[in-house]
């Protein structure tokens, strides 16, 4: 039975050309900074965010850990959305490792940071040492928990000025920043402007095994790798890893495009079935976030039922059911997820009445 | 000119009893546990908060960040209101110092964690590590933030639940826990049953000048010292303070009812004034809390008008005023402070009309 | 029977006048900086130490963690005597609350860093992140664990300029400057010359009960307050411990001699015991060290011996004794101290023979 | 030129085998535990490690960080040697993110901690809360600094009971630890008996691209992957890698022999030219460490010449020179690395003379 894997973009498998140019690949140790392929990559990515330099990480985790540690000192705070991966996903890491609070701030239901909401995280007097002082706005696009929204310029500035306004270095944690920039048919260089520092993944839409990359100035960078080291994220030939990852950013992101047309199809599919209700204003991108409104079944039912027939669904927390498209998703699935899911759905429906 | 200093009661001086006390007392090497007065004091705090054991801090901002500490490891999440002092006002130590991260959970307006957003605190998944664990629930008793509404044993018993259900450790915050009991007409023993640990001030209300000290179990005591120490609170001769601090719970207690008539009278002074809106719902101990509505002033400039004529007064953050009873503010400093602002906004109103 | 209290001057109990400055010194609220007595205490200090800016903290632990957090970002290393109490009888707090390594440095026999090492602690190449940097150097003054040999402006010229040289902060642990300035006979001012921050103690042979000061740039100072608030160290009324720190500094300094020559009166007395073995070459401050060379005895078995004497002596780990006069030891208490000793002594070794 | 790469074995490129096998290895998403293919590799590890469980890792930095940061509560403290790689390359991590204290221990001319010195590092009092507690004991085998000398069973008796007689978990710093076993002929178990953890590299002498291996108990490897998720260290795809690793264990182990045997011929090489003198003692598994003895020549002198001729050497701090075999040195890269340093040393002591 084929697999339709929609729990995340993260199980993308690597491409025949990535792992032809993984083979091929020349090498050195990048501990030494000697790896050719890791530092092609880094060039490549700086140019194409708008910024001098960038560094590879073996994860998204530690591209934004160790980029929120060169920014942010001991004791300070960083801002960032109450449902931001940074606040929700990563294990609190830079509290544990950077002795640094995080302060989790309202969002509207795109992922963006409430203007409000940030005047309330700043301190009511800087100089009286009760209160930590922030030191990093991070905004996330698109905002994982928020369905994927993308967010652009104009969405961007207000934070972006909030930022500046404060003296506060803006982080983009931009694990899908490619899928936004396909979505609004920006360049990603647009939507890193004004940011000190965006971390994107290429482990996820762009389909690479392995890795994400922390862009920014050539003088942050240089804090960053130290930070990396200090964390373990030094690897040694990694450009068996950064090989895979120029091939994704040169083929990887115009075909971001299909996945979203998927994800537009499976919205639309799962919208037709009676008890599934589907959030249609967020698929924007390349997820859909929907909920078991019948009677009959739970969400962890349906998630469970539809595994049996070949079909992954993942929770997104509190009742919330997400399903995410990628390169290993074709349109022929999204069919076969959708008539599945209709299954489950009409056989409990029938059973409850 | 007298001056009515209401901005907080921290400001309270020791009486004639415990300047007395302090220079009589047999004295020893706390560090090494052979201060004879010390040792009262924290067998006499055990005993009344319904503890086997206590332990003297140079303050309430070490009692919380030592106790959090030694309750939570590395890498685990404490769980706090929003608004308190914990969250805001102790710069995030348990984080810096301990690797911890807080978690501002939502709290109704008497500062008591809601329910429902304590269950949202919980990881979706404790096996999954992407998620930190949590291992404190705190309890600020009475919320300075919320206005200093007594918490009762009814009001406590969800949280103390949630704790328990869920293995953490209920931590109370209880600064001003006398001023809770003296209102509620309980024993503080009972405010403190089901915690883990209470630490209380004596420096507020019960007017020491310096001190606050951890209760709990012999056990947690025990590595509560140990964090003290690497803190640098153990003090040398301390039984200079745990002298005051024996006269503040010998003679102090009862007479925080004072200080709450005075906050009542305080209250309807300032709820006659055209113009002053006072949050009169909280005012249950020795706080009140109001917002300037009338036109002409703000509440910066009450401040300073009123601190001018010798009444001083303090911002609670976002526009609101906070004025503070104690024992060093008399019903007729209550009526003066009423007079001052009452003559400050009258002729701002004047003029803005 | 009368103690003869030898284990540390950190026993010295308070003065009567230092009593009575308690109970009368004008108080405030230090967190708010509004306590007069401590604000004298700090200008007093920071112009006895030649410096621009002082903070009175709760302990010398936390001077020295304060102080090292406020000038050493988190990921860097501080340079310190292998035996100093820093590394030795500090918890390593600051590795714990500042994310600071502690590195311990090879001293000769009087506790002042070897160049060598000192040499051998940098990096070999800074630029290399497998490498952390170092940022402050420590001198102890006078060292502890050395016997409390002080240590004069020529003796700390090398490490002053070593200091210079690699732009590290070089900080004094002057716990017992005091000591080391009178014993030599020069200003303490001249001790901290070239130092970027110097604590010392009020609570050892100044006879305070409780407190100690961070001396050091008004800038800097600024910092140490923050970190003292985040550790807990803000105290109230503080005041009624400043006051005594007044007198002490004002009234003490120059009696430490007295302390000195009964180190000396001391150190002559058991060295002419047969079986005891005494490192005269180090008394030259309060302390004398000595080991039990006899047959039939331990250095514990001593210890414990004297103890049911009245005569209380520390051991300083490795089989060495530590005996620290000071204002609570009179010239008849070292008489009464070499008897006891001696007539344990004797005893064993004629059972042992 | 071809180049004769001597300075670290980091420098090995992945085989034939290794890249092929990468390129076919099933792969998922192992952040969900769903790699099959880090699975094999991981139980084969553990395996031959004679342990229960075992996780991938970025790095042998990683390695060491996240398994210490699972063996030792913030606060405590790692013995560990004073010239090893955890202390002196690892930019002191676990002092940074872990709130742990690295203590140095004096060890013999191998590598191994000496008994007295590992005593003198336990607390003099574990009751007395100035003293942070040791948790763990670290031993690196082969010792890099040391020359890699391989440490067998009965070296390690001695650190293995002291770890078990003070209750403190013994982690092996194993990068190399295949290398100790091959030249000892014992199997890695042997050498991993009695330890609580044994991390090895796959990226030095086994030659696979990236990556080290934890191994453990069951228990202790759930808690690394927690730390190691935290810490950034969950790769995706992660399958590319432990393939290579895979090849590593099953094919490259005997062969680490040869490198051994290189390592003697340059060492004899090397010994006979006048004017260096190398440190045949120590020349038991793939490194020779040599000096610079002649006139004329300092040793950042030969390896910038050498360079220039294609062979390339390292500093291994203070004077001394590394060459390190593997399996990108072959016999003729040994027999053209002497020719070279003697004709550098030759002109130069010519030059002199």
């Amino acid at each position: 039975m084929r697999i339709v894997e929609l729990r995340s973009d993260t199980f993308t498998l690597p491409t025949e050309a990535m792992l032809r140019a993984m083979a091929r690949a020349p090498l050195g140790d990048d501990v030494y900074g000697e790896d050719p392929t890791v530092r092609a990559l880094e060039e490549k990515a700086a140019g194409v965010l708008g910024m001098t330099a960038a560094c590879l990480m073996p994860s998204g985790t530690m591209a934004n850990l160790a980029t929120l540690m060169a920014h942010a000192p001991r004791g300070s705070r960083v801002l960032t959305g109450q449902d931001s991966d940074i606040q929700v996903y990563e294990a609190h890491g830079v509290s544990v490792c950077g002795g640094v609070a995080l302060e989790p701030v309202a969002t509207d239901d795109r992922g963006l940071l409430c203007g409000a909401a940030l005047e309330r995280a700043l301190p009511e007097d800087p100089d009286d040492p009760q209160f930590s002082l922030p030191a990093v706005v991070c905004v996330e696009n698109t905002a994982n928990r928020a369905g994927g929204v993308p967010l652009g310029p104009a969405d961007l500035a207000p934070v972006r000025a909030f930022a500046r306004r404060h003296d506060l270095v803006l982080h983009v944690d931009g694990a899908r920043i490619f899928n936004a920039a396909v979505a609004l048919r920006v360049g990603v260089a647009e939507l890193a402007a004004g940011a000190g520092s965006v971390q994107f993944c290429l482990s996820k839409g762009l389909s690479a095994p392995v890795g994400s990359v922390v862009t920014g100035s050539a003088e942050l960078i240089g804090r960053v790798r130290r930070v990396r080291k200090m964390l373990g994220g030094g690897m040694r030939q990694a450009g068996v890893i950064a090989a895979a990852g120029i091939v994704a950013l040169d083929t990887m992101v115009d075909r971001l495009e299909e996945d979203h047309e998927h994800a537009r199809l499976l919205a639309d599919g799962l919208a037709g079935i009676p008890g599934i209700e589907v959030d249609r204003v967020v698929v924007r991108t390349n997820m859909v976030r929907f909920r078991v409104a019948g009677p009959g079944i739970t969400h962890q039912g349906l998630i469970a039922l539809a595994a049996r027939d070949g079909v992954r669904l993942a929770e997104l927390g509190r009742g919330t059911l997400r399903a995410v498209t990628h390169r290993g998703v074709e349109a022929g699935d999204v069919a076969r997820a959708v008539s599945v899911v209709a299954a489950i759905v009409r056989a409990h429906r029938r059973a409850a009445s």
